[in-house]
């Protein structure tokens, strides 16, 4: 297989960008920006999020098995930007980005467009980022969309023309 | 849970279209039009997609374990309402589609801008859809892209103000 035809392959699917969140046992939060997730079933309503074996966010999700997937909007790459690495919690704010916790215990950012609050039902652990499979528990819309939904989400594309995460 | 306010959220993804598509022991082929893709690893090269659990799709990866994604460009909104519907081979076309074979022996679309060929490494089977992970062991790009590859992707707006397919 040739690398850079794969890569371009695999750079033709468009993603979204979203704020993974968590809390640990120990109070600790993590806010990881992801963009491979989809949405894997209807009834039960399940994502599938593909999650980096080595971050904070995977070692805290597999302990606690309840996570909450924020949906960024258009204005909010500054805050993708931030996810990018771990920051640690002060207080009840993360990067300098207010959250309260979501009824499974999970920080949903305000700044958000819309989170789902999720219980962990699968993790499938064969290379770099585990696929973990979350089934859907609870619903926040804090922004109506005006138009599609979808349009209102902030897009890998929107981070820069060079900016890719897969391939 | 408000089943609105999680048909918004979840609606709130933006998804590419894409043609799955596999020949059974028998010569028969199946080609659906699925858009709940996302890649989940680099290293391995892993694909998670959600695949309706009744569909023609899903009977013949699941015994063939191979199969292949083939990626729509934004001309081909109509070859995405033809696989809609379960169709039948003729010959080597496919709702008036010409395919040719794979290295797996998977239908690669000609239309398609590019296409991944994967072997089938795990199936979730926990609700209306499963979730086949596949590990990309080819690719084959027809047209380069002119900008971004993302960009070149037909999305799921593309099929229309009020289509969805999520929430």
């Amino acid at each position: 297989m040739d690398a850079n035809v794969k890569k371009t392959a695999l750079r033709m699917i468009p993603y979204g960008i979203y704020v993974l969140t968590a809390e640990g046992a120990d109070g600790s939060i993590a806010a990881a920006t992801v963009n491979w997730v989809t949405q894997a079933s209807f009834e039960p309503p399940l994502v599938a999020i593909g999650v980096k074996t080595d971050s904070g966010a995977h070692a805290i999700i597999e302990q606690q098995r309840t996570f909450a997937l924020n949906f960024l909007g258009k204005e909010h790459a500054g805050v993708a930007f931030k996810f990018f690495k771990s920051l640690e919690r002060d207080g009840n704010t993360i990067g300098g980005e207010p959250f309260r916790a979501g009824r499974n215990g999970a920080p949903l950012l305000e700044c958000a467009n819309a989170a789902v609050e999720c219980k962990l039902v699968d993790i499938i652990q064969r290379g770099d980022h585990s696929i973990f499979v979350g089934e859907v528990t609870e619903a926040v819309v804090s922004r109506q969309p005006d138009g599609r939904p979808d349009d209102a989400t902030l897009a890998m594309r929107d981070l820069g023309e060079k900016v890719f995460y897969g391939g």
